[in-house]
């Protein structure tokens, strides 16, 4: 009598060999393998951290199904039925397809099969879209993006059902849905598929992975290299009015990763759309790497799709969230469906870092794949270590020249403090103008918050969950970030063609952490006639709670101009030690570059030496102190003035403005101290250190700045301004005293 | 030979004999008893919750007692070092004696010793404290309040090392620190002590427990009776603006129970000043049951000490936080300290409530005594049950007959959705003028809130940490609550000699839960020729994700007036049906009665059908449906003018105002519905279900209302206006159909 083991063994590799194709391709062989499939099926019941998750999938795959088969003709915006249900299909069918692959369990590769085929019944009839609003309306949703999303996450289901489709049921679905479908979102959308853009990214690898399951060489070459021909007009925009294309710009997936990333792999438009896009780079990688290794996908570029996942993991905050640089959701976080995906895939195929293990298991999810089975194996052996963000100096462009991000990190996890600044490119359709700005965070929450996006993706309400006009009106204007505005006008005048073909400079920066972090930059583009030039430095000092944050922006400016410096904080204001004056009526603050959307709310008048500002949010206190010159004034606002529909938040800002002065330095420290229990009422360090701040010297060559704490007690900066002196030995006389120090910078203790 | 046992016991023998005083008191007999530290030390180390609770007192104390004895000359307001310095002592004190008598380490006897014998040096020579802001002035503190405060935590460190200390030490103390310490806080000041009001419980349970210790008679009987001569002027008030005295009032602990406490327990100030005041009701009743068993204090009033413990369990939220009824600082919670211990007391003098524990457990503190250690003791052996809430029905006053709250409680508890109504009295100088106002809560976040006090307690930039001027000006005022303002004027005018005359009334309750929730109040004095009656119904229907909050509120009235019925929400607002302008600069909305806190943001006009406002906060939408009339004005204020030095926060309202009308009825109905995560980017159910209100009936005797859903779809409430015909059975003719009903109210759904 035979065993039911030799049953299974006899079924196993009938399975096998019917999973070889006709051309000598296997099936599965994107991102499930049929090696991947073997190993994952032996060790069914012993993993649990992958058994638990294929179950949640199972359960949440066995209830759709049992709706029924849903293929509405699309019409609804984002928010809407038709909307989240084709959205809700491509999802159930790339899971159902893995199901079947793991469980060999036939209903659900049946129930993929019924699904696709109505979408083939359908497909080719199919108008565009009813919905005019996006510059590429798709077939399926909306917008072309969409559409490319449904066909990534379907040639997946198609890969794992591939071998249980009959040659003419492939031959049907290929002919009335995927190909017509692939050419639709390339060929008959080249301002779509074929440009540098996250979009494109979607478009190519969609077009790509179908083309790897079809073996469409034509469709492959089309995913790689772009179309040979386009008719794109050079002056046409997008919704978000960026340029579509330069002239004989490359397209295609490769120039889609020479483009946007830098040689770290920074992602020029900034994380959330980084997020957003690694999903088709890894997922097209992955299937390139498996079905075309010749490729050498993953050393492309120096491997720079996989150093992508580290850069874009380490520019989260303590709980996980992307700093919302550019247009960017606020709360996106590794916990995305995306940073799964990536985290398991940047494990599997590439150095096995330990670190991502502590992710994957913080994020509870893994891929029902090869990677995510690899990194559930691996921290069922225990493997998992903490990922580690230190800090971290980011360039931007593609050649890593165009200025970039650094985050300076201090503090343990859980009290740790961020500061991120800001000296990129413009970062493509979704960048902000924001030069030298910066934002900060304590415990993984905002004490200088960057703005983010005026959006609610995919709340219907909201212009169809779309992008608000006052995202333009307010969010990537100058004035809604923590950076310098000069006459109340935005750098480059608010202007993308102009903002496109400048980047701000580093200058000088020390991550070395040993009591100090800095970083410093220049912008000389911004404004015509004024040179912007601002240090940022973490000072680590026994005698603060916090590391103290010292901001040292220096303008040099041929005409005298009015100088704007907010600081965006949030909470509640606890104290000023100068006068101020809340204003009877509101007004709004100006009439355009985002001015015309804050209310002015009060006036303070400075005193010509120490300000100081204390407020208090989350629990804990912070407090600007401010060098001031006498005249400047010190603004309050509040905003959401000419927002008729609600659409922006009501956050604070305090806003220095230091009015007909031509060139200057603004120097302020920022203290995050204390705390406050509303259980226990006990208030601790609810008060500044900070006792004087002076500047002790301020040439071309020289800033010397000293904060000053108890009598006699001080930390002074020694900062050389210029590339040509930066590098050398010092020696400066400061009333009467020599101080000699070599190299840009020294910071002295007392 | 002897072994190490026999030892043991002698020792505890010899310590058992010399903890009898000469007159056969015992000591330690007030919190902990000479049974109670037996019982301790023969379990340590067997019960881990106690011993990790344990041994992190010990830490805490060893710590402090290696930094010295400090006994700085009082001279700082709340927040300053004088005063955290002496708060901080009293606390260390209380837990060192605790640890001396289970740990028997004499280093801790010590402690307190040198620590009182350091306060008996300087008491009888310290000046009234320099601080004049109080009403009654300590000498340790800036007022009376927090030297009782003192007394009554070192009363306990005494009774534990009572006698380790010779006689001529005790004769020391007690001469001059105790009795002239206990004189000063009563006799001294008469009116501290010898009043109706949180201060003077505080001040006669610290009186009482020093006298229990030095077993003082007459300081026993002075602090359960009070002083007998007090010459209180019966006009002269606090600085809360709340009178002192009555004429032949009663004073004395026992008439502090007699007077605010309802026969459920609640306490007419409300959850977050008996929060405060449960610590000295209750230790001095443990002190009173321990040493003078024959008060039978427990029983007192029908045991309203112990239900006054349950009571205020169930007046918080979803996350254990009180409701911020009258004045009250948000985020206080039953993890506070006066709660640990009050749930330990509750359960270890009480009926032994196992839903206690479990409180218990998630306080994750016990108190180093008797009562503690029984509860430690039942966790271990696993007696702890969840401590469950439901919807409850609790009377303000002696007698339970003026007004009080009500409790709406629906949904598990990770969705409970909590509708707390108040019908009370005015609370004493704590209360707040907002008869017949609600406040509402989704899984323990503010839905539509009450604003709570105007003061960072202890935090000394913001008026030493007392109550801000804005206290009066707007938080005590009608329109920061969610309830009807007649003519821009609040309750009473806002006086308080008017309002404390009065109380609401309940009309009828329905908390049987089973698929709807009700309560009616009426309020016939806040306003002169203004009657009102509110109904609040918690609708539970399958078609709504959540309970259905329905909003009824009838206003009967001679003359026209203009109505303003505010709805004070969070968030973001997402949309409206109507339309809205918005203001193109702000002014303050009114110039009186809170009106002038306010900024007019927006204006909209009612349709005179449904109008409906829908806003997103806590990752949730919420909807109001208003059965407008046409004339009805919608106004958007943001809180904030007039506020000179930002005490205010900075919250939005939304005003339904009804100008030149008489009587009329508010139907407004409240949805909770739908949720949206940014890291899923996933929008669900984010419309509301009304599509219609309709008013069918309004008369004198009857209200009919009617929510429409889709076509035929409808929920209808007939109500019975009158104390008069409520509990008849009815019978109503509407549009030619009749409708039968029993009793107060009928809910019929289609």
């Amino acid at each position: 009598m035979y065993t039911f083991s030799y049953y299974k063994t006899v079924l196993i590799a009938f399975l096998i060999l019917a999973h070889v194709n006709l051309i000598g391709q296997q099936h599965p062989n994107l991102t499930l393998t049929q090696t991947g499939v073997e190993q994952i099926r032996k060790n069914l019941g012993n993993v649990p951290f992958f058994d638990s998750h294929l179950a949640e999938v199972k359960a949440e795959v066995d209830a759709e199904m049992l709706t029924g088969i849903h293929v509405p003709i699309p019409k609804d915006m984002a928010g809407g039925y038709t909307h989240d249900r084709h959205k809700r299909n491509f999802s159930m069918l790339q899971k159902a397809g893995a199901l079947y692959q793991i469980l060999q369990e036939e209903k659900y590769a049946l129930y993929v099969k019924e699904v696709l085929m109505e979408y083939a019944r359908i497909y080719n009839g199919l108008p565009i879209h009813p919905q005019p609003r996006s510059y590429a309306r798709g077939k399926i949703f909306w917008q072309c993006l969409n559409d490319a999303n449904w066909l990534l996450y379907v040639s997946q289901a198609y890969d794992c059902i591939y071998t249980f489709l009959s040659k003419k049921e492939r031959n049907h679905l290929e002919d009335d849905l995927f190909r017509p479908f692939a050419d639709f979102i390339s060929i008959e959308n080249p301002q779509y598929f074929n440009r540098i853009h996250n979009h494109s990214t979607w478009g190519s690898a969609a077009v790509g992975m179908i083309g790897l399951v079809m073996q469409d060489e034509e469709l492959i070459q089309r995913a790689l290299y772009g179309l040979k021909k386009d008719g794109i007009d050079k002056n046409a925009k997008d919704n978000d009015g960026g340029f579509i294309k330069k002239a004989n710009e490359k397209a295609g997936f490769l120039a889609n990763i020479d483009a946007p990333f830098s040689p770290e792999g920074y992602y020029t438009e900034a994380p959330y759309y980084q997020r957003y896009a690694m999903y088709p780079y890894l997922l097209f990688a992955v299937g390139l790497n498996n079905m075309r290794p010749q490729e050498k996908i993953f050393d492309y570029n120096n491997g720079v799709l996989l150093k992508a996942v580290n850069t874009l993991l380490n520019l989260t905050d303590t709980d996980g969230e992307f700093y919302p640089l550019n247009d960017a959701q606020k709360g996106m976080s590794y916990f995305s469906r995306e940073l799964v995906s990536s985290v398991d895939i940047a494990y599997h195929y590439g150095d096995k870092n330990p670190g991502l293990l502590s992710i994957a298991n913080a994020q509870g999810k893994i891929t029902l794949d090869d990677a995510g089975f690899a990194v559930a194996m691996a921290i069922e052996e225990g493997k998992a270590i903490p990922f580690s963000k230190k800090s971290m100096e980011i360039t931007d462009g593609p050649d890593g020249k165009q200025g970039g991000i650094t985050i300076l990190r201090a503090g343990q996890v859980e009290n740790e403090l961020n500061l991120v600044a800001k000296y990129s490119a413009q970062g493509n359709s979704h960048g902000h103008y924001d030069k030298l700005s910066f934002s900060l965070y304590h415990r993984g929450e905002e004490v200088l918050q960057d703005y983010g996006l005026a959006r609610f993706v995919n709340i219907d309400q909201k212009n169809g969950g779309g992008y608000l006009k006052e995202n333009k009106t307010w969010a990537k204007q100058t004035i809604a970030h923590n950076t310098l505005v000069v006459n109340e006008t935005s750098h480059f005048k608010g202007k993308y063609e102009l903002g496109s073909q400048f980047h701000s400079t580093k200058y000088v920066s020390d991550l070395s952490s040993n009591g100090h972090q800095l970083i410093s930059a220049k912008e000389n583009n911004a404004y015509e006639g004024v040179k912007m030039h601002r240090t940022l430095v973490m000072v680590e000092d026994e005698r603060f709670e916090n590391p103290l944050i010292l901001d040292v922006f220096k303008v040099k400016a041929t005409d005298k101009n009015k100088y704007d410096l907010p600081y965006h904080y949030f909470g509640q204001l606890m104290s000023t030690n100068f006068d101020v004056k809340s204003l009877e009526s509101l007004a709004p603050f100006g009439k355009k570059h985002g001015y015309q959307h804050l209310w002015l709310t009060a006036k303070g008048t400075a005193t010509g030496k120490i300000d100081q500002l204390s407020w208090f949010s989350n629990n804990t206190f912070h407090t600007l102190s401010m060098a001031s010159e006498p005249g400047d004034t010190y603004l309050f606002t509040k905003l959401g003035a000419n927002d008729p529909e609600f659409n922006l938040r009501d956050d604070p800002s305090f806003v220095i403005r230091r009015a007909n002065t031509a060139s200057t330095l603004f120097v302020n420290a920022i203290e995050t101290h204390g705390s406050y229990s509303p259980v226990t009422e006990m208030a601790e360090n609810t008060r500044s250190k900070i006792k004087g701040i002076s500047i002790l010297m301020e040439t071309e060559d020289y800033s010397v700045i000293s904060i000053n704490l108890a009598e006699g007690a001080s930390i002074k900066l020694y900062f050389a301004n210029n590339n040509k002196n930066k590098n050398q030995s010092h020696s400066i006389l400061l009333d009467g005293v020599e101080q000699q120090w070599t190299g840009p910078y020294f910071i002295q203790t007392n």
